[in-house]
């Protein structure tokens, strides 16, 4: 028997551990003779492009090694929702059709909510028709917001460059002695985990980031341009970090919020820095800038968490596991035990707990002022960013395995 | 008899290492009894704001390595012009009766061009009213701009950091099947040294940056255009490196120009990426994407190259030891001797042959179509990017010394 594994949704540096982590557990069992790498998420089922993992194992030399500290996605990704009525029956015919023409009993899914929902319908829907696939989700996603995992893998690594990033801007901001305002954008559309996670930037001696805003908590212009101005009579350099997806009372963006919007209805935000920046310039008349961490915070591999990158394996191994066990329309997942000393177990979960909720923030771990994040936050964050990951160099920079699917190019 | 060192103009992560440099060398040669530290350069000896760096090194374990390892700047940074006429004498004056008062024999200025400007002119006033202290400058500007010495001290670091992050942003735009450009804005006003060490990030497999426009070169948005649509018919996923400082044939930037101008009249750039973004999306319609990696290039010491430091350090030893001969009014500075193997050595230069100047890319280290840079280049920046930082972790994170400026906050 064999078995198909697939990567959608946006990149994170742990994406590939958790294929990784599929392969290695394979090598200890057997079970699969072949595993295949569908290229570009369910679109490479669709359209019979695959890869042979099994075979690349055996030509490249420390392949899972590699492939654990290479960052995005090395099968390559889809952002492709799975049609409804008569188009979507025939695509799950085909889909079903290739797998069984691949001899594969098993079909893994690594991604986030919006995978998790084809996770599910390729479930339910084998479930139905008597196809003997097990369908199998293994979780990632840098915005911490699925439902029934403690975490997500790719979120601490994504949350260590935060951090590192928010302590390195402000040891920058530091050396002027004038007034000035640095506010740092972070990615989180809908939840502020990664936003929450710039607390962790914070020495005995460095205040910042002096406030952090996260989507949960309603954001009061007025109150943020006075809070703003009474910490700069309190001291000369105030960093803030924000949230994309910061908005008001009535929820709308702050952001510009331009309309577009991907294939899953979700609008593209940009810009909430740069119309506060614009905003303090003109209330305060000093100097602000604003900086976009970018798709930085979800690519940087070099500084990647070490204890993400094993628990994002750990989940793929898992993941072989439970399709050992029998089970399908699971997703695994990390229940955590204690925070210090940091214990979790690896678990399972129907994955239609999963499909497409969000997993915001609880209120009570942000301040009644809306403006930071609780101790309690920071003792759930603290044990995710341990450990530097073993990044290989080659002639100054970070080597990472080539993409295949340059291939096509 | 005592010296004063300070630190002025822009951030880099190396420019520490040149202020650990000098307190390493005093520490062999014992010439200074004390190493005052002036808080915000040239300001800090105008205020009487010192630090007693050799009390500092005494307090603190591991004092030099930890500065070293720091980015920014220990003692505060300025940008302040000194002024001419009979204001600038009265100033003049001050800052000769604080180096009186505080029996140094030795002012040492570690900055750029216009910091450079500083040095030449409190060395010719020395030297014209027979004041007995010698002023030396030590390099440093992630800009690479300065003239008489091979590399600047903080270019190295920053040349790694974009090489290794456009290489992780091209990993990331190459996951999706659709066609896409990416465009990485970076920093570097008049020079393109720093854009250009984005060719680093290439590799066998990967092409990715596909395009790089230095302001040495003028820019032609619509053979831009034309060129970005030829790419896209032969691969799905474009990487366009641009410098912040890219103009027309007419000396136009593309940014925006703001028009806002700091004390030594240059102008705030930013933006040239986000506008080509804007004309790229309406032209070919398709997805494009701006990254502006703005101050995270010259503050991420998690990423600083090992030749910088070392280089760095010894270029704050070399200045201790031109002191030591005498000299005055001269800049300590890198010659080259071969790229491979990498040689060079360490000397010393008149600073007004620096001061003021800029040293552009030469026309022909960029190729006929002003889309790239030659093998020549590559050849230069290559060597500077070698070896990894010993950086200090705590908790997960990069462990930097304190900013002792702080305290006034």
């Amino acid at each position: 028997m064999n078995c198909v594994v697939a990567q959608s949704g946006g990149p994170t540096v742990a994406i590939n551990a958790s294929l990784a982590g599929v392969i290695l557990e394979n090598q200890n069992t057997g079970r699969f003779s072949h595993i295949y790498g569908a290229v570009n998420g369910i679109l490479g089922v669709l359209n019979h492009q695959m890869l042979d993992l099994t075979e690349k194992s055996a030509e490249i030399p420390d392949f899972t090694d590699r492939l654990i500290h290479t960052p995005a996605m090395y099968l390559g990704s889809c952002r492709y929702k799975l049609p409804t009525g008569d188009e979507g029956q025939a695509e799950m015919e085909r889909i079903f059709g290739e797998l069984k023409a691949l001899d594969a009993g098993v079909f893994f899914y690594i991604g986030g909510n919006d995978s998790m929902d084809t996770t599910a319908r390729l479930a339910s829907y084998a479930n139905e028709h008597q196809i003997p696939v097990q369908v199998i989700g293994i979780p990632k996603t840098i915005d911490n917001d699925l439902m029934e995992t403690d975490h997500t893998p790719g979120f601490a690594s994504a949350a260590k460059y935060v951090a590192a990033t928010v302590r390195e801007v402000s040891w920058d901001a530091y050396i002027y002695a004038v007034k000035s305002v640095t506010i740092v954008e972070i990615m989180g559309r809908d939840a502020g985990w990664l936003t929450a996670s710039a607390a962790l930037a914070r020495t005995a001696e460095s205040a910042a980031p002096d406030r952090i805003y996260l989507p949960e908590a309603p954001f009061d212009l007025p109150a943020f341009i006075e809070d703003t101005r009474d910490l700069l009579k309190k001291k000369n350099t105030v960093v803030i970090a924000i949230s994309e997806g910061i908005r008001d009372k009535d929820g709308n963006y702050i952001s510009a919020g331009d309309s577009l919007s991907d294939n899953f209805g979700h609008n593209h935000l940009s810009g909430a820095g740069k119309i506060l920046e614009g905003l303090l310039q003109k209330e305060l008349g000093i100097k602000v800038r604003s900086i976009e961490i970018n798709v930085l915070q979800r690519s940087a591999a070099h500084l990647a968490s070490k204890t993400d990158l094993l628990e994002s394996a750990s989940l793929g191994r898992k993941a072989v596991q439970e399709a050992a066990d029998g089970k399908t329309g699971v997703m695994t997942c990390i229940r955590r035990l204690s925070d210090d000393p940091y214990r979790i177990v690896y678990d399972a979960c129907p994955v239609s707990d999963v499909a497409n909720r969000v997993r915001q923030v609880p209120r009570e771990w942000i301040n009644e002022a809306g403006n930071d994040v609780t101790e309690e936050m920071v003792r759930y964050l603290t044990p995710l960013i341990q450990g530097e990951a073993d990044v290989r160099y080659k002639d100054g920079l970070p080597d990472y395995l080539p993409v295949p699917h340059l291939i096509h190019e």
